[in-house]
Protein backbone atom coordinates (compact mmCIF):
# COMPACT_ATOMS: atom_id res chain seq x y z
CA UNK A 1 0.00 0.00 0.00
CA UNK A 2 1.18 3.41 -0.82
CA UNK A 3 0.26 6.62 0.79
CA UNK A 4 -1.03 9.31 -1.56
CA UNK A 5 -3.16 12.71 -1.02
CA UNK A 6 -3.49 14.38 2.69
CA UNK A 7 -6.65 14.19 3.80
CA UNK A 8 -6.55 16.52 6.57
CA UNK A 9 -4.06 17.30 9.43
CA UNK A 10 -5.21 17.25 12.88
CA UNK A 11 -3.60 18.19 16.61
CA UNK A 12 -2.06 14.81 16.64
CA UNK A 13 -1.94 12.99 13.63
CA UNK A 14 -2.06 13.24 9.96
CA UNK A 15 -4.51 11.20 7.50
CA UNK A 16 -3.34 10.44 3.87
CA UNK A 17 -5.42 8.62 1.33
CA UNK A 18 -3.96 5.19 0.04
CA UNK A 19 -3.81 3.66 -3.16
CA UNK A 20 -6.09 1.22 -2.30
CA UNK A 21 -9.71 2.05 -1.68
CA UNK A 22 -11.34 2.09 1.96
CA UNK A 23 -7.93 2.83 4.14
CA UNK A 24 -6.14 5.20 5.41
CA UNK A 25 -2.69 6.18 6.17
CA UNK A 26 -2.20 7.85 9.94
CA UNK A 27 0.95 9.61 10.66
CA UNK A 28 1.40 10.38 14.41
CA UNK A 29 2.96 13.42 14.79
CA UNK A 30 5.27 14.94 17.08
CA UNK A 31 3.09 17.18 18.80
CA UNK A 32 1.10 17.64 21.50
CA UNK A 33 -2.01 20.16 22.44
CA UNK A 34 -3.70 21.39 24.95
CA UNK A 35 -7.14 23.49 25.82
CA UNK A 36 -8.49 22.83 22.25
CA UNK A 37 -5.22 23.52 20.14
CA UNK A 38 -4.85 27.00 22.15
CA UNK A 39 -1.44 25.92 23.74
CA UNK A 40 0.74 23.38 20.72
CA UNK A 41 3.67 22.18 21.44
CA UNK A 42 6.30 20.25 19.13
CA UNK A 43 7.66 17.16 21.35
CA UNK A 44 10.21 15.06 19.86
CA UNK A 45 9.31 10.97 19.91
CA UNK A 46 5.52 11.50 21.05
CA UNK A 47 4.27 9.99 17.63
CA UNK A 48 6.50 7.14 17.70
CA UNK A 49 5.55 6.65 21.62
CA UNK A 50 1.45 6.71 21.07
CA UNK A 51 2.00 4.71 17.95
CA UNK A 52 3.00 2.14 19.82
CA UNK A 53 0.56 2.45 22.95
CA UNK A 54 -2.33 3.02 20.73
CA UNK A 55 -1.20 -0.29 18.29
CA UNK A 56 -0.80 -2.34 21.51
CA UNK A 57 -4.40 -1.11 23.01
CA UNK A 58 -6.10 -1.58 19.49
CA UNK A 59 -4.56 -4.92 19.27
CA UNK A 60 -5.53 -5.90 22.69
CA UNK A 61 -9.19 -4.90 22.41
CA UNK A 62 -9.98 -6.64 19.05
CA UNK A 63 -8.71 -9.90 20.23
CA UNK A 64 -11.53 -9.33 22.78
CA UNK A 65 -13.96 -8.80 20.17
CA UNK A 66 -14.18 -4.88 19.43
CA UNK A 67 -14.45 -4.40 16.07
CA UNK A 68 -12.02 -1.27 15.68
CA UNK A 69 -10.59 0.80 12.38
CA UNK A 70 -6.71 -0.54 12.78
CA UNK A 71 -5.34 -2.71 10.56
CA UNK A 72 -1.21 -2.62 10.70
CA UNK A 73 1.63 -0.52 12.21
CA UNK A 74 3.62 0.32 9.58
CA UNK A 75 6.70 2.08 10.59
CA UNK A 76 7.80 3.82 14.32
CA UNK A 77 5.07 6.65 13.53
CA UNK A 78 2.68 5.43 11.14
CA UNK A 79 -0.45 2.80 10.75
CA UNK A 80 -3.07 2.08 8.19
CA UNK A 81 -6.50 2.23 9.42
CA UNK A 82 -10.18 1.20 7.58
CA UNK A 83 -11.24 4.44 6.52
CA UNK A 84 -14.78 5.38 8.57
CA UNK A 85 -16.82 8.31 8.10
CA UNK A 86 -16.22 9.39 11.83
CA UNK A 87 -19.32 10.40 14.31
CA UNK A 88 -18.98 13.79 15.52
CA UNK A 89 -18.81 13.29 19.31
CA UNK A 90 -16.40 12.70 21.64
CA UNK A 91 -17.20 9.64 24.00
CA UNK A 92 -16.18 10.48 27.38
CA UNK A 93 -16.40 7.26 29.77
CA UNK A 94 -15.19 8.47 33.43
CA UNK A 95 -14.37 5.81 36.55
CA UNK A 96 -13.63 8.42 38.93
CA UNK A 97 -14.30 12.01 39.36
CA UNK A 98 -11.50 14.60 36.88
CA UNK A 99 -11.52 17.43 34.71
CA UNK A 100 -14.71 18.81 33.69
CA UNK A 101 -16.87 16.79 35.42
CA UNK A 102 -14.66 17.61 38.71
CA UNK A 103 -14.61 21.67 37.89
CA UNK A 104 -18.37 21.38 36.88
CA UNK A 105 -19.48 19.59 39.96
CA UNK A 106 -16.75 20.53 42.95
CA UNK A 107 -17.07 16.87 43.25
CA UNK A 108 -13.31 15.83 45.36
CA UNK A 109 -10.62 14.44 42.60
CA UNK A 110 -10.71 10.96 41.82
CA UNK A 111 -13.71 9.90 43.84
CA UNK A 112 -14.75 7.20 42.86
CA UNK A 113 -17.99 6.71 40.37
CA UNK A 114 -20.59 3.84 41.59
CA UNK A 115 -21.08 2.61 37.72
CA UNK A 116 -19.28 4.37 34.72
CA UNK A 117 -20.28 7.38 33.73
CA UNK A 118 -21.02 8.18 29.97
CA UNK A 119 -20.73 11.51 28.19
CA UNK A 120 -20.78 13.07 24.92
CA UNK A 121 -18.96 16.15 23.66
CA UNK A 122 -19.99 17.32 20.27
CA UNK A 123 -16.80 17.18 18.10
CA UNK A 124 -16.73 20.75 16.66
CA UNK A 125 -13.24 23.37 16.42
CA UNK A 126 -15.54 26.01 16.40
CA UNK A 127 -17.76 25.98 19.04
CA UNK A 128 -15.33 24.73 21.40
CA UNK A 129 -16.54 20.94 21.68
CA UNK A 130 -19.26 21.31 23.63
CA UNK A 131 -21.46 19.04 26.11
CA UNK A 132 -24.24 17.51 24.70
CA UNK A 133 -26.98 15.15 25.54
CA UNK A 134 -28.41 12.79 23.29
CA UNK A 135 -31.75 14.51 22.81
CA UNK A 136 -29.56 17.40 21.41
CA UNK A 137 -27.42 15.37 19.23
CA UNK A 138 -30.27 13.88 17.57
CA UNK A 139 -31.90 17.18 17.24
CA UNK A 140 -28.64 18.22 15.25
CA UNK A 141 -28.54 15.18 13.25
CA UNK A 142 -25.49 13.97 15.04
CA UNK A 143 -26.89 11.02 15.61
CA UNK A 144 -29.87 8.83 14.89
CA UNK A 145 -32.67 7.47 17.89
CA UNK A 146 -31.03 4.54 19.00
CA UNK A 147 -27.65 5.66 18.51
CA UNK A 148 -26.94 6.57 21.39
CA UNK A 149 -27.12 3.54 23.85
CA UNK A 150 -25.61 1.44 21.25
CA UNK A 151 -22.53 4.05 21.51
CA UNK A 152 -22.58 3.98 25.50
CA UNK A 153 -23.16 0.18 25.70
CA UNK A 154 -19.52 -0.08 23.24
CA UNK A 155 -17.99 2.43 25.18
CA UNK A 156 -18.76 0.72 28.54
CA UNK A 157 -17.27 -2.53 26.83
CA UNK A 158 -14.26 -0.60 26.09
CA UNK A 159 -13.79 0.83 29.22
CA UNK A 160 -14.30 -2.45 31.32
CA UNK A 161 -11.05 -4.30 28.84
CA UNK A 162 -9.18 -1.07 29.06
CA UNK A 163 -9.73 -0.53 32.85
CA UNK A 164 -8.23 -4.22 33.35
CA UNK A 165 -5.46 -3.66 31.11
CA UNK A 166 -3.82 -0.94 32.80
CA UNK A 167 -4.51 -2.41 36.02
CA UNK A 168 -1.97 -4.99 35.08
CA UNK A 169 0.41 -2.15 34.32
CA UNK A 170 0.28 -0.67 37.46
CA UNK A 171 -2.13 2.15 36.29
CA UNK A 172 -5.53 3.13 37.34
CA UNK A 173 -7.90 4.30 34.38
CA UNK A 174 -9.43 7.60 35.72
CA UNK A 175 -11.33 8.83 32.46
CA UNK A 176 -11.15 8.22 28.64
CA UNK A 177 -12.42 9.67 25.32
CA UNK A 178 -12.59 7.68 21.84
CA UNK A 179 -14.21 8.35 18.80
CA UNK A 180 -16.39 6.17 16.38
CA UNK A 181 -16.58 5.95 12.98
CA UNK A 182 -19.47 4.19 10.61
CA UNK A 183 -17.50 1.82 7.82
CA UNK A 184 -19.13 1.94 3.75
CA UNK A 185 -21.73 -1.23 5.02
CA UNK A 186 -23.06 1.25 7.85
CA UNK A 187 -21.02 -0.88 10.83
CA UNK A 188 -19.99 1.55 13.89
CA UNK A 189 -16.41 0.63 14.80
CA UNK A 190 -14.19 2.30 17.51
CA UNK A 191 -11.62 4.58 15.43
CA UNK A 192 -9.34 7.08 15.90
CA UNK A 193 -6.62 6.43 18.82
CA UNK A 194 -6.40 5.29 22.40
CA UNK A 195 -2.92 6.65 23.79
CA UNK A 196 -2.13 8.68 27.20
CA UNK A 197 -3.31 11.85 25.00
CA UNK A 198 -7.31 10.79 25.84
CA UNK A 199 -7.11 9.05 28.96
CA UNK A 200 -6.46 9.92 32.31
CA UNK A 201 -3.94 7.20 33.73
CA UNK A 202 -2.98 7.33 37.64
CA UNK A 203 -0.40 5.25 39.42
CA UNK A 204 -2.72 2.20 41.38
CA UNK A 205 -0.01 3.61 44.96
CA UNK A 206 1.26 6.72 44.67
CA UNK A 207 -1.64 8.59 42.54
CA UNK A 208 0.37 10.22 40.18
CA UNK A 209 -0.78 11.07 36.76
CA UNK A 210 0.35 9.68 33.65
CA UNK A 211 -1.27 11.18 31.02
CA UNK A 212 -1.57 14.42 28.96
CA UNK A 213 -3.05 15.71 32.34
CA UNK A 214 1.51 16.77 33.41
CA UNK A 215 1.91 18.46 29.78
CA UNK A 216 -1.57 20.45 30.22
CA UNK A 217 -0.98 21.39 33.95
CA UNK A 218 3.06 21.68 33.05
CA UNK A 219 3.79 19.21 35.76
CA UNK A 220 6.31 16.92 34.03
CA UNK A 221 7.47 15.53 30.92
CA UNK A 222 5.39 14.37 28.40
CA UNK A 223 7.82 11.72 26.65
CA UNK A 224 9.45 10.45 30.08
CA UNK A 225 5.85 9.82 30.86
CA UNK A 226 4.69 8.68 28.05
CA UNK A 227 7.25 6.10 27.47
CA UNK A 228 6.24 4.77 31.13
CA UNK A 229 2.99 3.51 30.25
CA UNK A 230 4.02 2.17 27.17
CA UNK A 231 7.44 0.32 28.99
CA UNK A 232 4.77 -0.44 32.12
CA UNK A 233 2.20 -2.12 29.43
CA UNK A 234 4.85 -3.64 27.50
CA UNK A 235 6.10 -5.49 30.59
CA UNK A 236 3.10 -6.78 31.70
CA UNK A 237 2.27 -8.17 28.50
CA UNK A 238 2.82 -11.54 29.55
CA UNK A 239 1.16 -12.19 32.47
CA UNK A 240 -1.89 -11.05 30.46
CA UNK B 1 -55.44 27.21 56.81
CA UNK B 2 -53.27 29.68 58.20
CA UNK B 3 -49.44 30.08 57.08
CA UNK B 4 -46.94 29.28 60.30
CA UNK B 5 -43.32 29.32 59.44
CA UNK B 6 -40.73 30.87 56.52
CA UNK B 7 -39.49 27.53 54.64
CA UNK B 8 -37.62 29.19 52.09
CA UNK B 9 -37.20 32.75 50.36
CA UNK B 10 -36.50 32.13 46.60
CA UNK B 11 -35.59 34.22 43.87
CA UNK B 12 -39.99 34.56 42.55
CA UNK B 13 -41.19 33.04 45.63
CA UNK B 14 -41.74 33.19 49.41
CA UNK B 15 -42.46 29.19 50.74
CA UNK B 16 -44.49 28.88 54.15
CA UNK B 17 -45.32 25.59 56.64
CA UNK B 18 -48.70 25.81 57.29
CA UNK B 19 -50.91 24.48 60.03
CA UNK B 20 -51.58 21.35 57.97
CA UNK B 21 -49.77 18.71 57.61
CA UNK B 22 -48.70 18.53 53.34
CA UNK B 23 -49.22 21.69 52.48
CA UNK B 24 -47.47 24.53 52.08
CA UNK B 25 -48.20 28.62 51.49
CA UNK B 26 -46.64 30.24 48.25
CA UNK B 27 -46.46 34.06 48.38
CA UNK B 28 -45.39 35.21 44.87
CA UNK B 29 -43.24 38.06 45.21
CA UNK B 30 -42.26 41.37 43.17
CA UNK B 31 -39.15 40.49 42.36
CA UNK B 32 -37.41 39.40 38.82
CA UNK B 33 -33.90 37.74 38.82
CA UNK B 34 -31.62 37.45 35.71
CA UNK B 35 -28.58 35.54 35.49
CA UNK B 36 -28.96 33.66 37.84
CA UNK B 37 -29.46 36.17 40.64
CA UNK B 38 -27.19 38.49 39.30
CA UNK B 39 -29.20 41.06 38.02
CA UNK B 40 -32.39 40.96 41.08
CA UNK B 41 -35.30 43.89 40.62
CA UNK B 42 -38.40 44.93 42.83
CA UNK B 43 -41.25 44.38 39.69
CA UNK B 44 -44.07 46.00 41.62
CA UNK B 45 -47.28 43.52 39.82
CA UNK B 46 -45.17 40.69 38.85
CA UNK B 47 -46.25 38.62 41.83
CA UNK B 48 -49.83 39.15 41.06
CA UNK B 49 -49.46 38.51 37.49
CA UNK B 50 -47.89 35.07 37.78
CA UNK B 51 -49.65 33.61 40.29
CA UNK B 52 -52.65 34.79 37.98
CA UNK B 53 -50.86 33.05 35.40
CA UNK B 54 -49.56 29.93 37.17
CA UNK B 55 -52.97 29.03 38.14
CA UNK B 56 -54.75 29.14 35.06
CA UNK B 57 -51.94 26.74 33.58
CA UNK B 58 -51.67 24.29 36.38
CA UNK B 59 -55.47 23.96 36.39
CA UNK B 60 -55.51 23.69 32.64
CA UNK B 61 -52.70 20.82 33.32
CA UNK B 62 -54.57 19.09 36.19
CA UNK B 63 -57.97 19.03 33.93
CA UNK B 64 -56.14 17.22 31.72
CA UNK B 65 -54.75 14.64 33.44
CA UNK B 66 -51.39 15.77 34.91
CA UNK B 67 -51.02 15.40 38.79
CA UNK B 68 -49.24 18.86 39.68
CA UNK B 69 -48.70 20.43 43.57
CA UNK B 70 -51.18 22.83 43.28
CA UNK B 71 -54.36 23.16 45.44
CA UNK B 72 -55.76 26.39 45.63
CA UNK B 73 -55.08 30.09 44.56
CA UNK B 74 -56.20 32.17 48.38
CA UNK B 75 -55.15 35.61 47.47
CA UNK B 76 -53.89 38.10 44.42
CA UNK B 77 -50.41 36.89 45.04
CA UNK B 78 -50.87 33.61 47.33
CA UNK B 79 -51.52 29.74 46.64
CA UNK B 80 -51.87 26.63 48.56
CA UNK B 81 -49.39 24.05 46.93
CA UNK B 82 -49.10 20.41 48.22
CA UNK B 83 -45.43 20.12 50.29
CA UNK B 84 -43.17 17.71 47.92
CA UNK B 85 -39.10 17.24 47.89
CA UNK B 86 -37.94 18.92 45.18
CA UNK B 87 -35.82 16.51 42.76
CA UNK B 88 -32.82 19.54 42.13
CA UNK B 89 -32.96 19.32 38.29
CA UNK B 90 -34.81 21.89 36.18
CA UNK B 91 -35.96 20.20 33.07
CA UNK B 92 -36.01 22.09 30.27
CA UNK B 93 -38.36 21.52 27.14
CA UNK B 94 -37.21 23.15 23.85
CA UNK B 95 -39.46 23.13 20.25
CA UNK B 96 -37.05 25.76 18.73
CA UNK B 97 -33.82 26.63 19.44
CA UNK B 98 -32.91 30.44 21.62
CA UNK B 99 -31.09 31.09 24.82
CA UNK B 100 -28.16 28.42 25.93
CA UNK B 101 -28.83 26.40 23.24
CA UNK B 102 -28.39 28.61 20.81
CA UNK B 103 -25.78 30.41 22.25
CA UNK B 104 -24.03 26.60 22.29
CA UNK B 105 -24.85 25.22 18.82
CA UNK B 106 -24.65 28.35 16.73
CA UNK B 107 -28.09 27.76 15.37
CA UNK B 108 -30.62 30.14 13.96
CA UNK B 109 -32.87 31.93 16.61
CA UNK B 110 -36.06 30.12 16.70
CA UNK B 111 -35.61 27.48 14.25
CA UNK B 112 -37.86 24.81 14.90
CA UNK B 113 -36.65 21.19 16.10
CA UNK B 114 -38.31 17.86 14.44
CA UNK B 115 -38.94 16.64 17.83
CA UNK B 116 -39.06 18.74 21.28
CA UNK B 117 -35.57 18.11 23.09
CA UNK B 118 -35.78 18.04 26.95
CA UNK B 119 -32.39 18.92 28.60
CA UNK B 120 -31.53 18.47 32.54
CA UNK B 121 -29.52 21.52 34.59
CA UNK B 122 -28.97 20.18 38.11
CA UNK B 123 -30.49 23.33 40.04
CA UNK B 124 -27.83 24.63 42.20
CA UNK B 125 -27.08 28.25 43.11
CA UNK B 126 -23.24 27.57 44.04
CA UNK B 127 -23.02 25.42 40.54
CA UNK B 128 -24.75 28.02 38.86
CA UNK B 129 -27.34 25.44 37.42
CA UNK B 130 -24.96 23.26 35.15
CA UNK B 131 -26.35 21.20 32.19
CA UNK B 132 -26.20 17.61 33.26
CA UNK B 133 -26.95 14.63 31.74
CA UNK B 134 -29.00 11.54 32.67
CA UNK B 135 -25.82 9.62 33.96
CA UNK B 136 -23.72 12.53 35.92
CA UNK B 137 -27.12 12.78 37.33
CA UNK B 138 -27.64 9.28 38.25
CA UNK B 139 -23.47 9.24 39.11
CA UNK B 140 -24.24 12.41 41.70
CA UNK B 141 -27.27 10.60 43.76
CA UNK B 142 -29.92 13.33 42.24
CA UNK B 143 -32.42 10.43 40.11
CA UNK B 144 -32.56 7.06 40.33
CA UNK B 145 -32.14 4.54 37.29
CA UNK B 146 -35.19 5.13 35.10
CA UNK B 147 -36.51 8.43 36.61
CA UNK B 148 -34.73 10.82 33.38
CA UNK B 149 -36.89 8.78 31.06
CA UNK B 150 -39.95 9.43 33.40
CA UNK B 151 -39.35 12.88 34.03
CA UNK B 152 -38.46 13.17 29.94
CA UNK B 153 -41.96 11.69 28.95
CA UNK B 154 -43.90 13.63 31.74
CA UNK B 155 -42.14 16.82 30.42
CA UNK B 156 -43.44 16.15 26.76
CA UNK B 157 -46.79 15.44 28.08
CA UNK B 158 -46.67 18.71 29.89
CA UNK B 159 -45.07 20.46 26.45
CA UNK B 160 -47.96 18.74 24.40
CA UNK B 161 -51.18 20.58 26.49
CA UNK B 162 -48.81 23.84 27.08
CA UNK B 163 -48.24 24.95 23.26
CA UNK B 164 -51.37 24.14 22.78
CA UNK B 165 -53.28 26.21 25.13
CA UNK B 166 -50.61 29.25 24.24
CA UNK B 167 -51.05 28.71 20.39
CA UNK B 168 -54.91 29.75 21.63
CA UNK B 169 -53.46 32.74 23.05
CA UNK B 170 -51.46 33.46 19.75
CA UNK B 171 -48.36 32.57 21.16
CA UNK B 172 -45.49 30.28 20.31
CA UNK B 173 -43.90 28.35 23.30
CA UNK B 174 -40.35 28.00 22.09
CA UNK B 175 -39.28 26.19 25.54
CA UNK B 176 -40.04 26.24 29.10
CA UNK B 177 -38.81 25.02 32.67
CA UNK B 178 -39.84 23.31 35.02
CA UNK B 179 -39.34 21.39 38.42
CA UNK B 180 -40.65 17.79 39.52
CA UNK B 181 -41.20 17.19 42.88
CA UNK B 182 -41.76 13.93 45.24
CA UNK B 183 -44.99 13.45 47.49
CA UNK B 184 -44.52 11.90 50.98
CA UNK B 185 -45.76 8.25 49.32
CA UNK B 186 -42.97 8.77 46.58
CA UNK B 187 -44.92 9.73 43.44
CA UNK B 188 -43.42 12.43 41.27
CA UNK B 189 -45.63 15.57 40.80
CA UNK B 190 -45.46 18.47 38.77
CA UNK B 191 -44.20 21.72 40.92
CA UNK B 192 -43.02 25.16 41.21
CA UNK B 193 -44.83 27.43 38.82
CA UNK B 194 -45.09 27.87 34.88
CA UNK B 195 -45.24 31.32 34.24
CA UNK B 196 -43.28 33.97 31.84
CA UNK B 197 -40.38 33.81 34.18
CA UNK B 198 -39.84 30.27 33.27
CA UNK B 199 -41.32 30.22 29.32
CA UNK B 200 -39.74 31.58 26.33
CA UNK B 201 -43.33 32.46 24.41
CA UNK B 202 -43.31 34.81 21.14
CA UNK B 203 -46.08 36.30 19.17
CA UNK B 204 -47.00 33.66 16.64
CA UNK B 205 -47.05 36.53 13.91
CA UNK B 206 -44.87 39.39 15.00
CA UNK B 207 -41.63 37.08 16.60
CA UNK B 208 -41.74 39.55 19.28
CA UNK B 209 -40.88 37.74 22.74
CA UNK B 210 -43.55 38.03 25.83
CA UNK B 211 -41.54 36.59 28.86
CA UNK B 212 -38.80 37.11 31.11
CA UNK B 213 -36.29 37.62 28.32
CA UNK B 214 -37.95 41.28 27.62
CA UNK B 215 -36.20 41.94 31.40
CA UNK B 216 -33.16 39.91 30.42
CA UNK B 217 -32.69 41.61 27.38
CA UNK B 218 -33.77 44.76 28.79
CA UNK B 219 -36.11 45.28 25.57
CA UNK B 220 -39.33 45.72 27.36
CA UNK B 221 -41.67 46.55 30.49
CA UNK B 222 -41.85 43.01 31.90
CA UNK B 223 -45.58 43.95 33.80
CA UNK B 224 -47.22 45.30 30.58
CA UNK B 225 -46.14 41.86 28.85
CA UNK B 226 -46.98 39.47 31.47
CA UNK B 227 -50.16 41.73 31.73
CA UNK B 228 -50.74 40.81 27.88
CA UNK B 229 -49.88 37.19 27.93
CA UNK B 230 -52.67 36.80 30.81
CA UNK B 231 -55.67 38.55 29.39
CA UNK B 232 -54.69 36.64 25.82
CA UNK B 233 -55.12 33.88 27.80
CA UNK B 234 -58.10 34.68 29.64
CA UNK B 235 -59.39 36.04 26.33
CA UNK B 236 -58.83 32.97 24.60
CA UNK B 237 -60.17 30.99 27.64
CA UNK B 238 -63.70 30.04 26.09
CA UNK B 239 -62.42 28.88 23.13
CA UNK B 240 -60.50 26.31 24.72
N1 LIG C 1 -10.20 5.53 10.64
C1 LIG C 1 -10.42 6.84 10.41
N2 LIG C 1 -11.04 7.24 9.26
C2 LIG C 1 -11.27 8.56 9.04
N3 LIG C 1 -10.93 9.54 9.89
C3 LIG C 1 -10.32 9.20 11.04
C4 LIG C 1 -10.03 7.84 11.36
N4 LIG C 1 -9.42 7.82 12.59
C5 LIG C 1 -9.33 9.09 13.00
N5 LIG C 1 -9.87 9.95 12.09
C6 LIG C 1 -9.89 11.42 12.14
O1 LIG C 1 -8.60 11.90 11.83
C7 LIG C 1 -8.47 13.25 12.24
C8 LIG C 1 -7.06 13.51 12.70
O2 LIG C 1 -6.83 13.01 14.00
P1 LIG C 1 -6.34 13.98 15.17
O3 LIG C 1 -5.05 14.59 14.81
O4 LIG C 1 -6.43 13.20 16.43
O5 LIG C 1 -7.46 15.11 15.08
P2 LIG C 1 -8.10 16.10 16.20
O6 LIG C 1 -7.39 17.41 16.03
O7 LIG C 1 -9.55 16.16 15.83
O8 LIG C 1 -7.89 15.48 17.55
C9 LIG C 1 -9.60 13.46 13.24
O9 LIG C 1 -10.59 14.25 12.63
C10 LIG C 1 -10.12 12.05 13.49
O10 LIG C 1 -11.49 12.08 13.85
N1 LIG D 1 -44.72 22.29 46.17
C1 LIG D 1 -43.52 22.62 46.62
N2 LIG D 1 -43.01 22.03 47.72
C2 LIG D 1 -41.77 22.34 48.17
N3 LIG D 1 -40.96 23.23 47.57
C3 LIG D 1 -41.39 23.85 46.46
C4 LIG D 1 -42.68 23.57 45.93
N4 LIG D 1 -42.83 24.32 44.79
C5 LIG D 1 -41.69 25.04 44.65
N5 LIG D 1 -40.82 24.77 45.64
C6 LIG D 1 -39.49 25.38 45.84
O1 LIG D 1 -39.68 26.66 46.39
C7 LIG D 1 -38.49 27.43 46.27
C8 LIG D 1 -38.83 28.88 46.02
O2 LIG D 1 -39.23 29.11 44.68
P1 LIG D 1 -38.46 30.17 43.78
O3 LIG D 1 -38.55 31.52 44.38
O4 LIG D 1 -38.98 30.00 42.39
O5 LIG D 1 -36.96 29.64 43.94
P2 LIG D 1 -35.68 29.71 42.97
O6 LIG D 1 -34.87 30.86 43.48
O7 LIG D 1 -35.01 28.38 43.18
O8 LIG D 1 -36.18 29.90 41.56
C9 LIG D 1 -37.69 26.72 45.19
O9 LIG D 1 -36.60 26.05 45.82
C10 LIG D 1 -38.66 25.70 44.62
O10 LIG D 1 -37.98 24.56 44.12
MG1 LIG E 1 -7.60 13.52 18.15
MG1 LIG F 1 -37.95 29.43 40.65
Amino acid sequence: MEKTTLIKEGKAKRLYNTDEEGYVWVEYMDQATAFNGKRKDHIVGKGVLNNNIDTLLFTMLADNGIHTDFVKKISDNEQINKEVTIIPLETVVRNAASGSFQRKFATPYLQKFDKPVVEFFYKSDELDDPFINTNQAIALGIIKPGESEKLQEFALKINTLLKARFEKAGLELVDFKVEFGKTADGEIILADEISPDSCRLVDLKTRESFDKDVFRKQTGDLVTVYQEVLDRLNNSQEEA
